[in-house]
């Protein structure tokens, strides 16, 4: 009962996660689940990949966005939306908004990667330049929001997001019913709040772990000191993992992710290089770390290790380059 | 009735095609269909991607390996397989006869493809080295086969294999029941006589296409001079489609296969690219060929093009070496 009734003080749960599954099915892919003998075999657990790299955009990114443009009343709709980043929310937003045939101001910084900043451009998305600072880009973003009347989309912090975020539980729950546990890779939270809230009220008895770089490990030490702690600076190759916990995501990160696993970037590249040999999977450092997770020793190590026998990763995006992929693989 | 009574000269049909898919079902991955709007938006056609290379092994093989290898009697089976193979037969027919606990022995050409040649040592096949040559690789299974008693079983040439791959096609046209097409790449002919053999069956109005390098063309020289063709030699980046159509092959790709699609490495190249920037797969250079086929001038050109709307590919495999890949995208 109490459980029950706290649920619903967090930014979105089984309800809206539903309801965004129905609002965003026509427009995303259903991406399949992939296993691999081999990799369960190295990892001594069943392993279950459903693979969001697949998703349009390449990456999860476009269910959160897709269900907060779609949740648009008509009249704000048409003003547009806004967002900065630098990142696969920016080409997610850019797409959504262009099926639904609004513009789409997004705010990039000068240091953004070319080929990002060109996602964007593909999908129809307004850039708008500023300097590299979170504060130019802030600043930046609303003096767009006051110009435009647009609606801001912040990547994570925003029921929306974390609700289209969280259908993904619903798909792998449906595709593979008899997972004990779901390893999901954190920054911001949106994405780990929403599979953590879809997953528990389907599976109360599911357990959500995150997996995170050593060297942008707020969130670990965010559920050590039971309150948010940001970090002056990161540092690891997973660019889409540097984002701090915002104080929607928090409050589900605080309460239904069971733990955190921190790994090295030294792993996550293992991980990459082991979905692409085996998987044959393009996998992003962001994307591959669930697995990094799984194969790592503090995860092994781990009380509960043993009860984990099914074992969903959630590969969430494939934009790598492959330069940049050959060469982490080399060194 | 001319027509029933033709296709069961066949080595394979649509019956032996669904026993085999009850056979092997336990064993192998039912492989998702991906679709992407970016590649169906550059092609002009919707494009329907069966993804082969996420099947065990890497590739389709594997399907009519297994069906070749649960078909044998246990008498014959427990003397275990033989077959020469620079590819992805080799590491499918290990790993099927692991499954079924017998021992498989592959001749390799000292030439083979370091990953592939992995795959067969990790799936526990018995590797023996021959000399590249076409000739050192049969005389070196015949002396193998006399020793053990093992049953050979060849890439392509073989009933049961023809059979085991025809089960593509009884998956594709229930993923996607309105493909009007399907582009199967050709190299000795197994894979596209199985494809053809069973959606010819379902759908009689459906078009085969076959995807050939145009610096291993003997399927289109064959077709055109209506009987098998040989070439001096072959020269392509695509390892896997160098083999010659066989005597069981052959009169399927005759009667069937309704054009050949010659397409040059600079366009296999690019679909490999486009495969990993956009769908995120990795697809060797025989996987990526249909794409590239699809893509080609000669294909625009094709009297039917314009019929082609909804175009199935097959995604043969993805055994690629990443430093490879990255190599031939500099080029």
């Amino acid at each position: 009962m109490e459980e029950a009734s706290r649920i619903k003080k967090y930014a979105a749960d089984i309800t809206s996660i539903r309801e965004a599954q129905d609002r965003i099915k026509p427009f995303i892919h259903k991406t399949p689940v992939l296993s691999s003998e081999t990799l369960s075999s190295i990892s001594g657990r069943k392993l279950y990949f459903k693979c969001e790299c697949f998703q349009k955009g390449g990456a999860f990114k476009f269910r959160g966005a897709c269900n907060a443009i779609f949740s648009l009343a008509d009249d704000q709709a048409v003003k547009g939306v806004v967002t900065h980043s630098s990142g696969n929310h920016a080409a997610a937003l850019a797409l959504a908004a262009k099926l639904r045939g609004i513009p789409a101001y997004i705010v990039i910084p000068r240091n953004a990667p070319k080929c990002k900043v060109e996602n964007v451009l593909r999908y129809g998305g307004q850039v708008i330049w500023s300097e590299a600072t979170m504060q130019s880009r802030e600043s930046t973003a609303s003096k767009i929001l006051q110009e435009t009347g647009g609606v801001l989309v912040h990547p994570y912090n925003d029921g929306r997001i974390i609700s289209g975020q969280g259908t993904i539980s619903l798909e792998l729950l449906e595709q593979a019913p008899h997972l004990d546990t779901i390893i999901v890779p954190i920054s911001g939270g949106g994405l780990i709040s929403g599979v953590a809230l879809a997953a528990k009220s389907i599976n109360p008895a599911i357990r959500i772990f995150a997996a995170e770089p050593q060297g942008a490990n707020d969130a670990a030490q965010s559920k050590a000191a039971a309150r948010i702690i940001t970090l002056p600076e990161t540092n690891t190759i997973a660019d889409g993992l540097r984002a701090f916990l915002g104080d929607l995501t928090w409050p589900v990160v605080r309460d239904l992710v069971d733990d955190v696993i921190n790994v090295e970037d030294t792993e996550i590249i293992q991980a990459m290089k082991l979905c692409y040999e085996i998987l044959k999977v393009a996998v992003e450092p962001s994307g591959a770390i669930g697995l990094a997770a799984v194969l790592s020793d503090s995860f092994r190590k781990n009380p509960v290790w043993n009860d984990c026998k099914h074992i969903g990763i959630i590969l969430s995006g494939g934009n790598v380059d492959l330069g940049m992929l050959w060469d982490s693989f080399r060194k």
